[in-house]
């Protein structure tokens, strides 16, 4: 019986040594370390992997490092607008929000989507009144904000050359859990000076996020991509229709996301418990957790070749 | 070189005869038939298939009797809120729009986003202030209200058994051009009593609309269903990865879709320009115009057997 196992990201770009001090790569190991734990905490007491993953992706949305929930990128008119997708690969159900403005853990209203309503996608003002029917307390817009997303609008705004950091940095998981379910989530505030209303890859199933009984998958880059190429339902589709390896699946969407013009990466479990995480720009933030193993954080390439998969 | 097609659909559902009296049936007709020469028109003068399935979505949603722009459903708060996505399968380019409330015609708001935004989904009052300043004159609310919605929102509110035609009737259009170039597009109102905010499959890509360089979809029916089987991208996935005909990948699909619960239906035309209109409900609405033949419409499963493909 493969034992369980949960991968995270924390968005991919041109992570640049030069950009990255000792200090904040400390700070992101640390958050990485601490969403792993939680996810891993669930599945090592015979939890579920939905609850694995939704319990690191919160983690994620809380530490305004990442771009979700707290830290979350700003769009054209300066306002912080959430996404968010969870899906069990074990009936394929699956829950997302979108363009949501005072909840504070979109990936928890998702999953809410997905048990208390006969529906997959709720957007803006309806995915905020039934967050309000489902008990959960606002927070105020600012409580998303952070200095560093407000100078990226201004950077952007005044045409600077958009660097990866301002435009992505998406977070996810995927997880195995002891009954061998697969399950994902993915949660984002999108890329910065986004239009307003803008919906990306991460809350879409089969695009951002995705999972069946085969593999579960999360994406970040460049979500428009993403969508086009359907990229996270497309890694399953070739491990079942053309028998290749989550790992080979994985790096036949990203060629087609680059051929598309799009840059990003993804991680992956399928079923035996196997984990592939490529990707095609400098760096991804993620991190692994295993029975058999510490946990293990990466941001560079020679990460991979040192530690992880 | 394969002639030009154009196949469109206006929603799949139980459409028994006795609810539909001959008089309706003969308005019907002549709509299909009416958005079936309008795209027509574009392919036989040589124009693009992008084009062809715009002008005939368009035309649907002019018409007061299906599901999108006027003679939408309506909400659980009695709104209107519409969807659509328009793709083309050259370049896998794809606009969408979710939650529109003023736009009279939602698939070419669609292909505003696709041609004019770095986007490929925009919702709600983000996409309403992209369609003002496209100069998109807005429509008032009541233009979409018609009362046949209106009692069939109190009928659901009632409790009363939901007729499949209370649910859904989304239209769509797939076409392929002299060019060689498919494309695909699809309206709707989505499903009485939705939950305000709520977005099904019609305006993502790779769900209930998908067009590639091998074949054009648009769906038809239980949207989260089809949105949680990735319906229309999978069709492709099937002719690509396991060398399926279309009409083979459809009813794969379908069958996909009815165990997990959900009915409904599909049109889809490959490069070769095969048409195929698989459905799974008592009827689907739906019509197909080639050069070398008259227009057909059908709307009942005996119409397959005499006319349809």
């Amino acid at each position: 019986m493969p034992h369980p196992v949960i991968a995270i990201h924390a968005g991919a770009g041109a992570i640049a040594r030069a950009e990255l001090s000792a200090g904040r790569e400390f700070e992101i190991r640390a958050a990485l370390e601490a969403a792993l734990e939680a996810g891993w905490k669930v599945l090592d007491a015979d939890g579920a992997s939905l609850d694995a993953v939704e319990q690191a992706v919160r983690v994620l949305e809380d530490c305004p490092l990442f771009n979700a929930g707290c830290g979350a990128v700003f769009n054209a008119e300066a306002e912080i607008e959430l996404d968010a997708c969870i899906m069990a690969g074990n009936g394929l159900r699956a829950g997302a929000v979108a363009g949501l403005r005072t909840v504070r853990n979109p990936v928890s209203l998702a999953r809410a989507v997905m048990e208390h309503t006969p529906h997959v996608l709720l957007a803006g003002a309806g995915a905020e009144a039934f967050a309000r029917s489902r008990g959960l307390e606002p927070v105020p817009p600012i409580y998303f904000q952070t200095i560093e997303r407000r100078q990226a609008l201004a950077r952007v705004r005044a045409g600077a050359a958009t660097a990866d950091k301002d435009r992505h940095g998406t977070v996810g998981a995927v997880a195995l859990d002891w009954a061998g379910d697969l399950a994902a989530a993915t949660s984002t505030g999108g890329m910065t000076n986004k239009r307003q209303g803008r919906i990306g890859d991460s809350p879409i199933v089969g695009a951002g996020t995705y999972a069946d009984q085969r593999v579960a998958v999360s994406c970040t880059g460049d979500g428009e991509v993403f969508l086009r190429c359907n990229a996270a339902f497309r890694v399953s589709a070739l491990m079942e229709l053309a028998g290749t390896t989550a790992t080979q699946a994985a790096r036949r969407t990203l060629a087609l996301v680059k051929r598309l013009g799009g840059s990003g990466g993804m991680i992956a479990i399928d079923k035996s418990g196997a984990v592939t995480m490529p990707f095609n720009s400098e760096g991804m933030y993620r991190g692994i957790r295993r029975s058999n193993s510490s946990v293990r954080t990466g941001i560079y390439r020679e990460d991979t070749q040192r530690r992880l998969p």
